[in-house]
């Protein structure tokens, strides 16, 4: 376990634009208040999403479209920096008419409608490759 | 993106009362602390859910019932005001004893157990018709 | 609803080490900063993951165990005490490579890569038994 305290800046709450990216726009809430640090989670519905999903043993991401109209049950993530840019690294909990649920790494989605709540740290997250995973993880 | 930063004047943890409801839990938990605006998450387990599904395109709720004891693997929300009411925006994952997980926007269930964390703003956040979506949005 | 407010003294950030169990590098991040009562939030990947069910009419735990690598899609819990030991109360959300997704109680699974946010109350919870449940509660 690498942990250390945080230190919160600020904490903000955002109305995820209809037809707008849903990961763009966290990214975006996070640009307009100046956070590069921070948790966030997150609750609406997409018209479609790109969900990832990491194979451990050949360390590459196999992606999954789905062209349908979803709820987002749920949605977690955090934001630091990568190469240089702001990264949400969001994770989605979504679902069918049926109540069948879908998730994963939620790399894009056309929003429907959409609700975040970001808080933000004082200190810097910065993603770096880690060898032992193939991941861009961040040491606290 | 329409965003906003937020003061928070509070923060509450509450358990749900077996054979309660568990939005109207939520929401009492808000009320028995003057919460007018904030952002929950919870877990625990039901009884049967009544879980909904916006269909986008009809504009339409849909329900779908689970007459079965379900446990809560993530519930995720937040508190408004909604036609002069406080009203729970709440979403669940939920899950079978096989692991099957359903979710969707919760509007009801009877609360097996449940445990609830609140976090109270200061800023009001009232839901109004949204043309675009169909849906009652706040503005933050 | 039983709730009170609370007083939150610190917060901090984890990241799970590859190849320990998630539940244990949870409580792990609370005892290095003396956390006995949080709340808490983590994503990540899993190598494997024992899922627990709670049978609400015959009172007893149902294991499945999930011998495969999954995504960890979200996951929520608190900490408090029971028996004398910190304990993390653990829901996950995980996913397959189709999107499909599983949740539950998270008893414990083998870290691939995980990332935790934990905030800690300054009041003590302790989990004690249930009549009504079978299971072992806090009185917040």
């Amino acid at each position: 376990m690498h942990g250390r305290e945080l230190t919160v800046t600020g904490e903000y709450l955002g109305r995820l634009e209809h037809g707008a990216d849903w990961r763009a726009e966290i990214e975006t809430l996070a640009a307009d208040h100046g956070v590069d640090a921070g948790w966030f989670w997150a609750m609406g519905a997409v018209q479609d999403a790109e969900i990832w999903y990491y194979d451990q043993t050949d360390r590459e991401f196999r992606s999954v479209q789905f062209d349908e109209r979803l709820e987002v049950a749920a949605c977690v993530g955090n934001v630091a920096r990568l190469d240089g840019e702001r990264f949400a690294h969001t994770h989605a909990v979504l679902s069918r008419s049926s109540g069948q649920a879908l998730a994963g790494h939620l790399d894009a989605g056309t929003v429907f409608a959409g609700e975040c709540h970001l808080r933000a740290f004082a200190d810097p997250l910065e993603r770096t490759y880690d060898e032992q995973t193939g991941l861009d993880l961040w040491e606290p």
